[in-house]
């Protein structure tokens, strides 16, 4: 880190910050400039976590210089990590397409578009079984119910399994039906959730949270390793911004940005990023040109009739036509699906 | 809620809007403009639920009319509430001063700032034993052991005392010690937590959500008090934006909305709005000048040694120098403390 | 437009309202709610310009329901547009790389950086000859110079150029040398130079304002084309938001948002957007995949040099590669370049 | 400003950046640390410009560390600065209120609000003669006309005049009628209207664009101190966020950081910030308490009937009121109006 004292800070200030550096086992040094002094903090800045320098006398600001995440950090594991799911694997080899509806409605309806988006080309079925819902009296999931279908699904044809979590209750719910868990975006940072998922050791599927910057989600993602579970998966869904015209703003740049700091597969969920389903498709594409290692969709049977997400959910036939237009984009960087 | 229909849209869709709406017993007035037709429907909404109109042929947008919130809605609750909590009362008749440190360190060190913020004209003591933190590799909090410290300094010194909670367990914990619960800002859209904190009947400071909009806000709220609890205070922290030179940006506005919206008591808290100790005394005048109900201020006995949230946190003189420049703000508007 | 009254309006109240709508000549229909009554305002609403209903007693809100912008949008005008610039043609059929320096340096580096983009595919030639930057200390462009190297490098290479104006005075200057001007993210609201840059007839780029809504944008074009100028070219260069780690959000949404709203063809800019060399290729296969029908890239001779925002241009090679890579993505959706 | 290394940079990459830096006149630190090493470099940074070291081989990033305005910042010029205008002057030592209609809609309406404002204490009208709208049809100013009103008014009331200009020729006609001119939000970054101003030497109150940073704004500032006026008044006047219960978020903490940074006096908009009436007074009150020097508040005579911006415009016996209350609040921090 380096400290930026005001112009003309005097010496005893100068003194008094390389004094605290020091004795807290750091080295520091100086750079007189004309205008300013910079101090250079070399080493373990964790140990001067007692001393509050911004607020020390004649310090104009701190500017950090290191990351704070480490295991999730490219810089420190240059190789991209690829995560097996069930009978599914995620990473830079393949294109992932995870697709299902938002909510479980029944076990029929689930049965149904399990099939179908098999048919398709999906690997995962998503499927929401608890849902976080703005306005208490939306419906809010069939729980463990939703989940004893994910099982059945999951037995009928094979695909592997996510489903949200958004309580402790619930995980531990979900480790018994489901290959992969999801953290939604409304707890980005539940940090007691994300470290329950660490210990569990279950494969997690880290939404962004609304409005987090990259570093705080890879702070996020770091709960969870450091709990002792490296099975993470990244999903851009989206950020809040002025913009109106989408329900979020796909913040696609945020691909190529995590593939130069992160290790982790990252996936994209255009869905719930424009809330509506005439931009899906040309969104889903965008996340394969800019390297996405997968895809996250909804598809339903009725959308019409769905019971939560209907206006931005693919019907079957829109859902065959994009895959079949996705194979052709996934096919330009080498991967398949 | 009303329909717009897209230009020219054929009779037939307008038919098919219609007859849906009326077979789920609502009803339907038709606009027909030179460009659009547009279809108001009038009645209970949450009974087209499965009918996600948003989606049906030729229909451009659905414009909602009626706020979601019902309990915590000003329109059906003209009054504005009070709310009692311990010794203490926060309303339109007073303003509460909260203050105490980000963290609880110690007992001594927790009882000092006590008396100190007592003296100084506080009726609450603020402090967190559970942190949530954006990096795992930083201080967590004292857990129980910290509420036990709070209700010492409690018997004390007769301040009321508010602590943030995280999860069901330090939610358990917490209703054992303090006369408070607070949900922090990255939990404010954790529904099964708000839904836990209302059954337990505890008082509430519910923190805006980093980027949570008004509406959300007070959706958050109505989920505490449709599980039969409505002693629910709104605390206002800043929201992110793109500006860098605060950590958060106060949105002082809201103080007015939420006047105008619900019959809640609003404080604010400039120590988190701006994360820079400097700005908080004028942001604390401000907050009363548009009309809270109180304010949330963090005050250490060292800043430059807390453990978390030093910059922003005053020392015991700039504490007592600015309640004595507030009373004089409170005085303006009838208020005291 | 939509009025909203407040629940309980007392009779006169909405008498009122519907008084000033039809002595308006518009005409009023009443929908009356178990909550609130709502008044559709029927016919052309500039005729209330002279009443601001929000303000009179017992309104709660309006909603507007058409767009202001009408020779921009796409309901009046179905059929996607195609404009001709130069020997080049912006629109549906084809997919536009426009290419070249940020700023403007001398003679011999714009006519060596012209020659390599037109190899490599680029139609369009792009400098910077007016710059606008943030720092008055900073290079401001050679000006009218920078405008005479333009028409040469036009003579010698064939390409279509585009520069930005800022002023009348560069206005004037630009549409003596190149083929199209374009207007910066920091004047597309500078209304006074929409006007002159509409009166002049030549073809436009119009950059979206740093904080633009998609709507603001599309005004901003009717500004052009009302003075009878239709040939603008819209260009996404991403948007602030509150994440850091690029220069800008790159609102690729924005692309089909605009597809649906607008006849207008639609670019992308994912040098500006980025601010990162190494994003440049990624973003730009994504908007290739989003539909967008051109790019503008930043290419410099030796960008370790460049005058203006050398970290985000690309060398000569980088652009080969991505211009051999893009021709396969554009094969995708039919196009080529 | 700082360099910082990818970690393992080898040496070469190194010597390379030490070598670009000191063939610059520039000196250069190294600090190494355990993970990375970090470059300070000490002098002129201008010095650097042709070398785009954030694309140097192993360069990680480059922290800027001083400001780049410098006439503007307060770090150089530590007192505060007061501006006179006319008979009035804005500055530490008193509270300056601006009234006045947003459009001059006619001789006789401005005369009469001009008088009435006066009575309430204000010392300076505002008013908008040339009024950028989103809308090409919405009603954009009397232009000249306007501005020789304005004229008749101040002579008839001795107030200080202000009113905006949108280009070279608004400019130009400006000078010859009022006190001080002022750049709206959406020319803030009009660099060639800032220079023409700033040559004019005519006092200039300066909006905040719609989302620039406080360093932007300071740059702007720069661009017409740099031309040798430094009469410049700073106007928070709302950012956009995502919050829409507003029409901007008013950016109070933005006083107290501008006062920290510059020397240039600060102002409040609360009219244009909220965009809704019933806001003004509170936003207003809190402006006094957060600091500024001052205010400037719609004010209309009729504001059913305003042709711009009514919904937000105070009647004269509101206006009468706020001041009333304002005086009290102004008289806490020792000043009057």
């Amino acid at each position: 880190m380096i400290i930026v004292m005001k112009p003309k800070a005097p010496k005893e200030s100068l003194e008094h910050i390389v004094n605290v550096i020091r004795t807290s086992g750091l080295d520091a040094h100086l750079s007189e400039g004309k205008e300013v002094t910079i101090i250079g903090v070399v080493g373990d800045k964790s140990l001067l976590k007692l001393s509050n320098l911004e607020i020390a006398p004649d310090v104009d600001k701190i500017v950090p210089i290191t990351e704070s995440y480490k295991l999730s950090n490219r810089k420190f594991h240059p190789d991209p990590t690829s995560i097996q799911v069930g009978s599914a694997s995620i990473g830079p080899d393949s294109l992932t397409v995870m697709a299902g509806p938002c909510a479980i409605e029944s076990e029929e309806q689930l049965i149904l578009i399990a099939k179908s988006v098999k048919k398709a080309g999906a690997t995962f079925l998503r499927g929401g079984a608890y849902k976080p819902r703005t306005s208490p009296y939306s419906f809010q999931g069939l729980e463990e119910e939703g989940l004893r279908y994910m099982k059945k699904a999951k037995e009928e044809t094979g695909l592997a399994t996510v489903c949200e979590v958004i309580s402790a209750e619930s995980l531990d719910a979900a480790v018994k039906y489901v290959d992969m868990v999801q953290i939604g975006a409304r707890n980005m940072q539940n940090f007691q959730l994300l470290r329950q998922v660490g210990q569990s050791g279950i494969p997690v599927l880290l939404k962004r949270g609304l409005s987090s910057t990259i570093d705080e989600w890879l702070n996020a993602a770091e709960y969870i390793i450091a709990e002792g579970n490296s099975n993470v998966v990244l999903c851009e869904r989206g950020i809040r911004t002025y913009e109106t015209a989408t329900r979020n703003t796909l913040d696609i740049s945020a691909v190529p940005v995590l593939k130069s700091k992160t290790h982790l597969p990252v996936i994209v969920d255009p869905s719930h990023a424009s809330g509506v389903r005439a931009y899906v498709p040309p969104l889903a594409k965008c996340a394969v040109a800019a390297g996405a290692d997968g895809l996250m969709i909804e598809v339903h049977n009725n959308p019409a009739c769905a019971l939560s997400d209907g206006p931005q959910s693919l019907t079957f036939a829109q859902f065959d036509e994009l895959t079949r237009e996705l194979k052709a984009y996934a096919a330009l960087s080498g991967r398949s699906f």
